[in-house]
């Protein structure tokens, strides 16, 4: 059995794994698709597979991914296949978590005011400084992440409302809607954060409508992906102080171009990718992918933590 | 029953107390002391008292203190005079709650470096993001406000250790230590969290021992009182960087003036005594100090959160 990464792991975390399971072959490559033709299993952070590299790798049978996003993978072309796909999504809830609470309170605290001033030497107490408490937030994605999110966020005495396609419970919510209901909730929130993913129902879900719909002081967050909003739509809520924050973590171009608008927009904070960060990250996706490997080298051909390539998550 | 404030509430605020209580007489005044002979209560934020004003207040049998902290009061005077003492403790518990997690969860995720980056426009992800997750927080002064903190580092993960005089339990602590064995666990603490008020046993101690027992990647937070340690040991721990970051949001003289070395010391992070801030601040200390009034007016002498003056706390 051949599994080839195609990224390199620490020396150490490589001899851990070729100790683990001495009768597959390992490949640890960075950039380099040589070993594609004779891979049985792929280990990548899904994005860089694209349909010819899909049809080099005859053996195929099983994509995990070491990322929570597949929308930059050839979707159709490993559909048809049958090729069995996997990701590590739950491994990000942690660091995401920490990064949402962090910048929530970070404003609603009066931090960035606090850092400039410290800059200038300046003792100034003259802030709004809020809270977070009695406030309510509106989640949409509410899945293992956006779970983190509302229970992080209950146990700050906030009320939180889950948005999903179908409106089904999902833990941590206070109440639950449906996209259909989201323009119509958006008054009641201070807080809107997604954690969606990019798919054919989320790509420009939200358009100027719903940024007229929240509230002047709400926080917008970004932590799915950039193509939920147009970037003009965005430029145009906040140019035009529609709400109070837009903390964005996603793009629709990574990275963001120097000299795009963004940057200098006082009320967006630009988080470049970073909220998934932990120095945690790659152990805590062993701990999926090695599991499920011995399952699958034992004949068992169904990981957990599947992905349905038609669905796109 | 005359009633002196030695502040301004908001007229609406005013109004609200005097229709509330049509027997009694209201006088809100800011420094203006002329009222003081015949004042029976007296309500202040505890920093405009002296021996000399408690002397021309001859009739006065209640100090409200719309503030935590006491230490600035004539504490002999007052006590010698059997006049009664109480404060608003426990409503600053959830902005200096927030606050405190707020700070953490910004260092912990890099946001003082996503903001500085934002500035000059560059993308930038070499981070080195941790969480609190896992991490081991020592609360000194393990009280109302104390007690939150704990309750919110547990909702992240977090193991709390509360330290304070007795080693009695308190709330949310996974363990507790008396003042006694404090160095001696300093080496297990990835934060060191002080909201400890100023008394002769808090006063100074900190010393340079404590900072050097504690971990490199260590962050410490004043929260209390600036007095816990002197100055010239925190300089000196943070400019040899003993520990990682210092968050201060009090000191020995506030403002802190602007040529104090604190201030461009990158390591600390100097918050200018505003974590108690909300804009709910005043309307919960009434809801403290009005229905005290209304049992004091029929006679029940026993306000809540009573202050004893000899212990300063």
């Amino acid at each position: 059995m051949e599994i080839l990464f195609t990224f390199v792991p620490k020396e150490e975390m490589q001899q851990q794994i070729i100790t683990e399971f001495p009768d597959a072959d390992f490949h640890f490559f960075y950039k380099d698709k040589s070993k594609l033709p004779t891979a049985d299993i792929l280990v990548t952070y899904g994005e860089d597979l694209d349909e010819e590299a899909i049809a080099q790798a005859q053996n195929l049978k099983w994509i995990m991914v070491f990322s929570a996003g597949v929308e930059k993978m050839p979707h159709e072309a490993i559909a048809a296949r049958g090729i069995t796909v996997s990701n590590v999504r739950g491994i990000h809830k942690t660091p995401m978590g920490e990064s949402v609470l962090g910048h929530l309170l970070a404003l609603k605290r009066s931090l960035p005011d606090i850092y400039k001033n410290q800059q200038n030497h300046k003792w100034e107490r003259q802030f709004r400084s809020t809270e977070l408490r009695g406030s309510t937030a509106l989640i949409l994605g509410p899945g293992a992440i956006g779970a983190e999110v509302g229970r992080l966020l209950q146990a700050f005495g906030v009320i939180t409302i889950g948005c999903n396609r179908s409106g089904n419970q999902a833990e941590y919510m206070n109440e639950m809607i449906s996209f259909d209901g989201l323009l119509a909730k958006l008054p009641e929130a201070d807080m809107v954060i997604s954690i969606l993913p990019s798919t054919s129902d989320t790509k420009y879900l939200l358009g100027l409508e719903h940024f007229q719909a929240m509230k002047q002081d709400a926080i917008f967050m970004n932590f799915g992906r950039g193509d939920l909003v147009k970037e003009e739509v965005l430029i145009e809520a906040m140019q035009n102080k529609m709400i109070s924050y837009a903390v964005l973590d996603v793009f629709v171009q990574e990275p963001l171009p120097e000299e795009h608008v963004f940057w200098s927009l006082d009320n967006i904070v630009i988080s470049p990718h970073v909220s998934g960060k932990s120095e945690k990250y790659l152990e805590r996706a062993m701990e999926i992918f090695l599991p499920n490997l011995k399952k699958w080298l034992s004949g068992e051909n169904e990981p957990t933590n599947l992905v349905n390539m038609e669905k796109g998550y």
